[in-house]
């Protein structure tokens, strides 16, 4: 079963998107996804999954996520010199894609591990002194690469009823930029920049307002035609408002806190590694409850899709990630692009992003589709969620709340799969972002998710009977 | 005959929103309204129409805002102690509402005309010292009230173009403030705030800074929820972040660049005061043009109702000022409402506001109404507007202009009233806002500008037969 549609009432404009998005998406009855009959079968019976599914939500609905602090990763992960976490399921160098391997590479050169970028090629096909981890491991989130090493500042987000944390790298901008898998001298320049004078000018700031309520800025920004994955427009001016007063009182030069604001302010994408650990941290309350058949996380590292599911642990279920189908900058063409990259497959996996498109119609100016497309999608979402989310609402279908919470069992029962939007990072170490567009997970990691579910819940089952 | 209607194209949703607004709108054929069957002939007739209104919209679309000064009024319009300017058509302190005639006792005692703002009553019933004149006649807008004295700073808006400028103050709030109408000392104490602190600041960054494009800022806040009359969010985000670097810079105390940026960021309605004048801006370019049945301003003082026309030069035709259906703050209710007051109609006059409510769903919950009323209002103004503004357009209605150029004729012969949303003074002096809602012109005012536009009509075809 799908969770409840949200009643939108008998009002015309809702009854009449409605109706479009029904026959878009309804044109003809879906069968189950192949092979998925018998274990279908087994988690609808499973006794446990109502419950399960049920708090799981709840668990996710509950959290706030307040920004608390700005600190080094080395601080706030414990991550040592040579430890590198990356976006995605587990992989190691040998199987790494362009991008990620162009961002390893820059990594280790801001870190001082090499002299040159090129020299980190060898380091890390030695595998000697470096360890690669994804960054869901620890409690962290990274859009596109992903990759996060000891130096670099990290946001802090808190979510105040539990005192769970979860962390995120600062945004560089879009273009040639690390985590799109460039590492040339002006991206190391910027990263040390944000590393000697953004990240400290930040700490200082966040430390000395009222922590801000990024959960509550979500909220604002679903309003402003922001959907938090590609648009973050809104919310980066959100929190520029928040930060600059106490930005200004630093004691920092004023040259400083100006090329920062303007920094800030002039790169719409911003917000972005805050919307991502503020999903994680939602969807991290959802994890381990057992017979929940929902997805936790959605994740990428440019060779292997990879997601988590509640009722299954930390266990990865992965299969090939995809090219996106999209916009692209320059002369850049699809024979460019990377397959799907990065863990910010986390706001979709919250309901917001490719879910929340129908907020936010003016983004597809920038990851291609039609405005009837973007609505369509989000009614589409309802079928594979299991609840909405009545903080996170969209104007114009009259504040219903997003579609939140992907059901295994709806995705494998329907055929529909989770719709991401993204950017696209180039195919090749070094070159950076090649265009943005939209993307599906594979369509076979969920009857793999599913597998585990059935057994799991029989299982449960037998030991439920009496021996 | 009513401007061209957008063509949405055949996809589904634009069909099915447009569709059900014709099923709103278009329940009955409406007849022209009362006695103005004789003038739409003459106006329909007129040869010189269809090229004077052509030209004056093409005008009205040409006009690019740029804020390129911040002054008091006293040098900006050569404002005179004693000399008062006002919101909406001329009226005397006799017939003057209850917020205009607070406002206008505040704006005496922050002048220092008399000790106590009760003394300002005796000033203002003598009349001897003091002049009343309208906003509209001195290159200005001012919501509400629109109380402008000479110590008020000014934005300072020009097209490059032309060097044509316009003008408003500074925005102070919700609530209790100038002008809607209340005068406490906490009310002139923030005045006096922004006259010595919130202006030279401001005024220092404008210059410092390149010119904000007023314009382009509209643009992008109908991509992010605003409408730009009672809704300006993004707006007034994008102008701090466009802004706050000079500030920085500016070598202001940091804690009075810290109060100033928080005091803009906690008002979401300050860039209201710079789309009021952008409008006044494009539509001052249609002034003037013989034979034109455009609107080029709407305007109330919160007793009469006023609109000036291009084809008639500088006339007002008034009516009674009617009270707005809405939403009230706190115990506040129908009863304590001040009739309709302000220049801020000028966004309307411009396609923003009520006839871009589309692009603003959430603003329902500000002004009243419903999310598919919004929708439809959108497209109802359409059938009374000459055309469409590509620059402003709405992502929703895939990307479709704002209608803009409210057609006089098209109003007098469909019956169909321009949509104004908007603030709600109280109605006594000193009280301030009560609430927000929708409003609507009195209807009689556009038979009396047709008629005049009949006249002259009349005057040019006898001028054209040879004597």
């Amino acid at each position: 079963m799908s969770g409840p549609v949200v009643g939108v009432g008998a009002d015309l404009l809702a009854q009449a998107v409605a109706d479009q998005a029904v026959d878009v998406i309804r044109v003809d009855w879906r069968p189950p996804m192949p092979g998925t009959e018998a274990d279908l079968a087994t988690v609808a019976l499973d006794p446990d999954r109502p419950a399960a599914n049920a708090t799981a939500l709840e668990r996710v609905l509950a959290v706030r996520a307040r920004l608390v602090d700005v600190v080094p990763a080395h601080e706030a992960l414990g991550l040592q010199p040579g430890e590198f976490l990356h976006a995605g399921p587990p992989i190691a160098w040998e199987r790494a894609s362009g991008p990620l391997r162009g961002a390893l590479i820059g990594g280790a050169a801001l870190e001082g591990l090499v002299a040159e970028p090129e020299d980190a090629v060898a380091l890390f096909e030695s595998g000697t002194s470096v360890s690669l981890e994804p960054c869901h491991h620890r409690r962290t989130v990274g859009p596109m690469a992903g990759v996060v090493t000891p130096s670099m500042w990290m946001w802090v987000l808190e979510d105040p009823a539990t005192g769970a944390r979860t962390h995120c790298t600062l945004n560089e901008g879009l273009g040639k930029v690390l985590r799109y898998g460039a590492y040339s001298p002006d991206v190391l320049a910027r990263l040390r920049w944000m590393n000697d004078v953004l990240g400290p000018l930040l700490q200082h700031a966040v430390r000395a307002a009222d922590p801000v309520d990024v959960t509550a800025i979500l909220t604002q920004m679903l309003q402003m035609g922001d959907e938090a994955h590609n648009r973050n427009r809104a919310g980066t001016l959100m929190l520029l408002r928040d930060l600059v007063p106490a930005m200004v009182t630093s004691g920092a030069a004023p040259a400083d806190v100006a090329e920062a604001v303007d920094f800030v302010g002039s790169n719409d994408h911003f917000f972005l590694n805050l919307a991502m650990p503020a999903c994680k941290l939602a969807l991290d309350a959802g994890r381990d409850v057992p017979g929940s058949t929902l997805v936790v996380a959605m994740s990428r590292n440019g060779t292997d899709f990879g997601i988590q599911v509640s009722g299954t642990g930390d266990e990865w279920f992965t299969g090939p990630a995809q090219v996106a189908d999209g916009l692209y900058l320059g002369d850049f063409g699809p024979d460019d692009a990377n397959p799907d990259i990065g863990d910010s497959a986390i706001t979709e996996t919250a309901g917001l992003g490719g879910f929340a498109m129908a907020t936010a119609p003016a983004i597809v100016r920038f990851v291609g589709g039609t405005v009837p497309d973007a609505l369509a999608t989000t009614r589409r979402m309802r079928e594979i969620t299991l609840g909405d989310n009545p903080r996170w609402s969209i104007p114009v279908l009259e504040f219903a709340g997003v579609p939140t919470g992907i059901d295994v069992s709806a995705v494998c029962r329907t055929g529909i799969l989770p719709q991401i939007n993204t950017g696209m990072a180039g195919r090749e170490a070094g070159v950076g972002q090649v265009g943005a567009g939209l993307v599906t997970p594979p369509a076979g990691i969920f009857p793999q998710a599913l597998r585990r579910l059935a057994a799991l819940a029989r299982e449960r089952a037998a030991a439920r009977t009496p021996s």
